[in-house]
């Protein structure tokens, strides 16, 4: 099974003191740019995987989403989502990515932040979703970009200017990493860019847009620390179509 | 109009040792990986843009392609071209892909290597090959990777063990890069992976494969030198087809 990390105690007060935990997703500033990928959400059945406290399986709702199904591993993060959560078409569940079986066209939409690349078995997953999928379905996931998590230290340095640089080496080497992010050797996978459109575009999927997030101008000027988002691509962003 | 820099004294001699200018196809490795993506050649007309001395549009030939149409800026890389040629399938012709404008729906396959990044209107010329293939035809084409292109520092570093390190900044600001490859300022233009994946949606195409290549154990055990491209990926290889 996929690395509980998120019930880690130690993990989980720094995790919920993130922006993006505290403020939802007005929080995350790859949000617009996830929502402007989107489909029209009206009557659609969504399943979010990964959904942490629900914000997105919420908003997703709110744009009229017929039902939400939000799925975490934590425990911890499925309890508030449910407490902070009173509307009885959407559903929470504590279930395993690396195992889940969703039933087969029952969804609409399949959308996930920032939890794939905690998966070890990524084939397995994207064929899970495709037949989970109605035909036509949409498949929209955010995760970590490979540039981001390669190297053996992933932190920032200086190149001969002092401009900030990002480090990148065994790249092609896929599978395990360990980082240390308000616990001790959390666990994630490494894929590279090609293999995730590649392993989508095996299991069925047209790809309809890949997005490597970089802040607009007006972005960094309401927050001049998101600057050195533009030195390298943190998160990729993918939407494809189910055919 | 595209940078002539093949057409230079000084470059053209250095490029024309390179072991892929001596050996032909065999001299580059990601030469196998390209093959793997290439559709039957039987019968086809093919467009090899940026085709230098010719080595793949005869290849494509012998595989029996019907037709090939070479294109390259570099007056000196045609004439060695048409030397090295005799086949009247074969046509070589001076043109610049900046402003290249081939007869619609002439052609089955577009097939380039390592040119596209010296082109700045990236979207006119996918959308110009959009229309000179016919429906169902294939593009396929190498470029090189933008985390090999973005830095402004494009140079190995070592990380704190001393590993082969490849750093990267400025990689969400796309344009003009110049180095120094055989001759000063070789100008190229940068794009994020996303952007030209996006430019080929837009313009129609599907994606059928994305790689970035990396060499097999086997390239390693033969060219211990290769082993530095498992740590930072120098080359993009797109297979894509129109609607």
């Amino acid at each position: 099974m996929a690395q509980n990390i998120y019930d880690n105690p130690d993990f989980f007060a720094g995790y919920s003191q993130l922006p993006r935990q505290v403020h939802g997703l007005d929080g995350a500033p790859e949000w617009p740019a996830i929502r402007a990928m989107l489909p029209d959400l009206a009557g659609r059945r969504v399943a979010d995987l990964g959904c942490g406290f629900g914000w997105a399986s919420r908003w997703m709702r709110g744009q009229g989403a017929a039902a939400v199904l939000g799925v975490d591993l934590s425990e911890k993060m499925i309890a508030r989502a449910r407490a902070d959560t009173a509307d009885a078409a959407i559903d929470y569940r504590i279930a395993d990515l690396e195992t889940l079986d969703l039933p087969a066209g029952a969804f609409d939409l399949v959308y996930s932040a920032l939890a794939f690349h905690y998966i070890a078995d990524f084939d397995r997953l994207v064929r899970m979703i495709g037949a989970a999928l109605t035909p036509g379905g949409d498949l929209v996931f955010t995760v970590e970009h490979p540039v981001f998590m390669a190297a053996a230290h992933p932190h920032w340095i200086a190149d001969q200017d002092g401009r900030k640089t990002w480090p990148v080496n065994g790249y092609a080497i896929e599978g395990e990493r360990r980082t240390d992010w308000f616990a001790r050797g959390v666990l994630k996978y490494h894929r590279r860019l090609g293999t995730t459109l590649n392993t989508l575009i095996g299991a069925g999927f047209t790809l309809r847009r890949v997005e490597e997030f970089a802040p607009t101008p007006q972005q960094i000027a309401d927050m001049p620390a998101l600057a050195e988002e533009l030195e390298r691509p943190m998160m990729l962003l993918v939407a494809a179509r189910r055919a």
